[in-house]
């Protein structure tokens, strides 16, 4: 065993103490609470760790960057990933609160525990490891750690086009998104693409009653979830013109891939229970609905009365939000001009379409050498991981492969059942162990 | 000028105050905080205006209960109001805190302000001001003042068969509602009725990423939408089976009435604005719409993400609020059942309905004795009344005209523009006065 490994093993307890500081944080990028407070908390972990780190600046909440240096002429590996976490409310059906870390079942439950403090704080300790054994680190690192994944990451293709130089790499290595529910070691190439909308209905401008007002004046909701409706058929396939004339064919390797994907069936009814599954009508294809076909889906309205109890009222306005999930070569900008211009041509001139969020679509060959030289790594831990072709989830992935122009690698440490999104967010503790782990296993694979 | 009237313009400043402190408390019925300490603090307001007054128990929040006698002989009237009030958050655009009352342009500004604390309040100081002066009460009076009219009246039926000799009246007389926008004294006589559904479309249960599962599994929004827009046809008409049917036909002495509100388009663009009269394609049809016609409106919808910004989820269940208003003879209890069957028949087994509050239509007939004399009185304060055949929000009157057997009249003192159920509920300080004076003339009206 490697004296990092051994370094890692024997400091566990405080490593696992540092992070539930880190988790008390409540820096949510979409309400803008403590953001800065996160992202200081993190640039001070990463200070120790041995990274020359620096906070800086973009048009909306910081980034933190780290950089540590190997032998001349070593490759490079960039490390991606987020400080900012997703709202979290007791109300959501947490059993402890989401910012009061609390640890159960060899896990600990906190928001951000996944997705994604605990992810690159494991990679984090691994190059920590480094520093204190004094073992001499084979590669150059740099860390970029964004403040705004959360809400689409608004400035970091900016951030990224202005700070090039800084940022170039070999390769990119993030560690967001989670496990195969085996909790296998698990990688993906890729990611879907993601356009986030809210279609508005303009009412009165203000919440009127019910009683006063209600057949003089109309709901605005009742316009708005016509044209909600409007943008699928029947049989749920996204109306927008030209929507599926982009889907690039998937390949003969990645459709292998998804296919030796082992059965998730058995790890989603634990997780989801039977009603969940009862959800999901074609069990068998999920990994092919979820990966390789786009889907669009309503993520919640906004307007009048939206929580527990009765209230009376005509909104003044109503807002639909909406995810696009999107497959290469699906182009979000393309999308929404589309939707509105398709909107429109339903006659839906008095809907307003915003466009809240967007990624693209993006995808890493497999047959890239540093690619296999990772994956040849991966599998001395104890057998080859699960490839996905790329994961269901939107990352700023397109920033990495066409902006940087490097391969980029997702590798995940958290359990397919962290619940990232979603009340009791949680981390097993084993895996976040176990991270830190297969990061140096990267760093020295790549060597 | 009588010694009570006098009295209530010399301690307008001390009545102002003291409605300042019951504002202050937010007894939100429906979310259940501080409720019983609004039933305290009126219960308190009401004995020192010389009414006997109790706190009564029901299987929710508490009523209180005030008498005090006139003469042998004489009429009995029983004033109803509700001291519970809406739920109210500043992010729903609030100038200021709803519960921290403000005076701004000769209005109050507070939850509750108009919706109804400030109402009963004024009926309160009117009996006080005949025992502050030793003027003898020429008739008997009697205060019901619930604490879940907000949350659909929920045990008042019960609480009233429970007490029907405590309540025994000749009268009803409540001030709940508001004025025509011309602010002219106003009389209802009679409500529309109630029906507040949630319909239920159950997903996983819990809140997922949308990257991770969606596709394989559908937002039950998407369910949900349709199981709505089912009820309605494409002309707006409610589909439900029966619905139009039990509407009984508007008499001639109603139609009259109606006919004669003086048009309210210009006091409607002043509360609205131009973007809200847009949404009223036809103001001249206003109280057509709103007094005897019933409706079908979307209050909000629950699950998911509701809030500003971007949350990317999956929602584990969705719910859509909606309210009808309903005319005589239309009956909430059957038409919850034939949404029920609809839903089914139309295919919809999988959507749940629960059934959240419901009022009747009622209707006193404009010629009982009583209400003569009292709109005579009211004629003496500076000419006749408005009289509205019936008004369009829903209280429950039914109980008064059904289960009490007694006329009852509805005689509000809040300005049309108080917003109530809205941000920046207000009430004009000269109506509230105005209200004790006029509450004082329909006591010595009936005598």
């Amino acid at each position: 065993m490697s004296a990092v490994i051994e370094h890692l093993r024997a400091r566990r307890e405080e490593s696992l103490a540092q992070l539930i500081e880190y988790l008390k944080i409540p820096c949510v990028s979409t309400t803008g609470t403590h953001v800065r407070e996160g992202g200081e908390h993190l640039a001070g972990l990463m200070e120790r760790g041995g990274l020359e780190t620096r906070i800086m600046e973009t048009a909306g909440h910081p980034a933190v960057f780290g950089e540590v240096k190997g032998p001349a002429g070593a490759p490079t590996l960039l490390v991606y990933g987020h400080y900012d976490v997703q709202p979290a409310e007791m109300a959501e059906g947490w059993t402890t609160h989401p910012f009061e870390p609390d640890i159960r079942d060899g896990r600990v439950f906190a928001r951000g525990s996944g997705d994604n403090k605990g992810q690159h704080f494991a990679q984090v300790k691994a190059v920590e490891a480094y520093r204190a054994t004094n073992t001499a680190l084979p590669i150059n690192l740099k860390f970029l750690v964004e403040g705004e994944e959360e809400m689409g990451s608004t400035n970091l293709g900016a951030f990224i086009a202005e700070n090039k130089a800084l940022l170039r790499a070999d390769i990119a290595c993030s560690s967001d998104g989670s496990l195969h529910p085996s909790s296998r070691p698990t990688i993906s190439l890729g990611c879907r693409g993601l356009l986030y909308i809210e279609l508005i209905s303009r009412g009165s401008g203000k919440d009127l009653h019910s009683g006063t007002y209600g057949g003089a004046m109309a709901s605005p909701f009742w316009r708005l979830i016509d044209a909600v409706r409007a943008l699928k058929d029947e049989n749920g396939r996204v109306r927008v013109p030209g929507f599926y004339e982009a889907v690039r064919e998937v390949g003969a390797a990645d459709l292998k891939a998804m296919r030796e994907i082992p059965d998730p069936a058995s790890e989603l009814t634990a997780a989801l229970g039977e009603a969940g599954m009862r959800r999901i009508p074609d069990p068998a294809a999920f990994y092919e609905k979820t990966l390789i076909q786009p889907n669009l889906n309503i993520c919640g309205f906004q307007g009048g009365y939206s929580q527990e109890g009765v209230k009376t009222v005509l909104p003044g306005e109503a807002r639909a939000k909406m995810d696009f999930r999107l497959v290469v070569d699906q182009d979000p900008d393309k999308l929404f001009d589309a939707v509105r211009v398709f909107l429109k041509s339903e006659g839906f001139d008095d809907i307003e379409v915003e466009r809240k969020a967007a990624f693209f679509p993006s995808k890493t060959p497999a047959d890239h050498p540093f690619i296999e030289k990772i994956l040849a790594a991966i599998a001395t831990q104890g057998g080859p991981p699960i490839v996905f072709p790329n994961f269901g989830g939107s990352v700023p992935d397109i920033l990495f492969t066409r902006d940087l122009g490097i391969p980029s690698l997702w590798f995940p440490f958290a359990n397919a059942d962290s619940n990232a999104h979603g009340p009791d967010e949680n981390l097993r503790i084993d895996l976040l162990h176990r991270g830190s782990e297969l990061a140096a296993a990267v760093i020295d694979g790549l060597a």
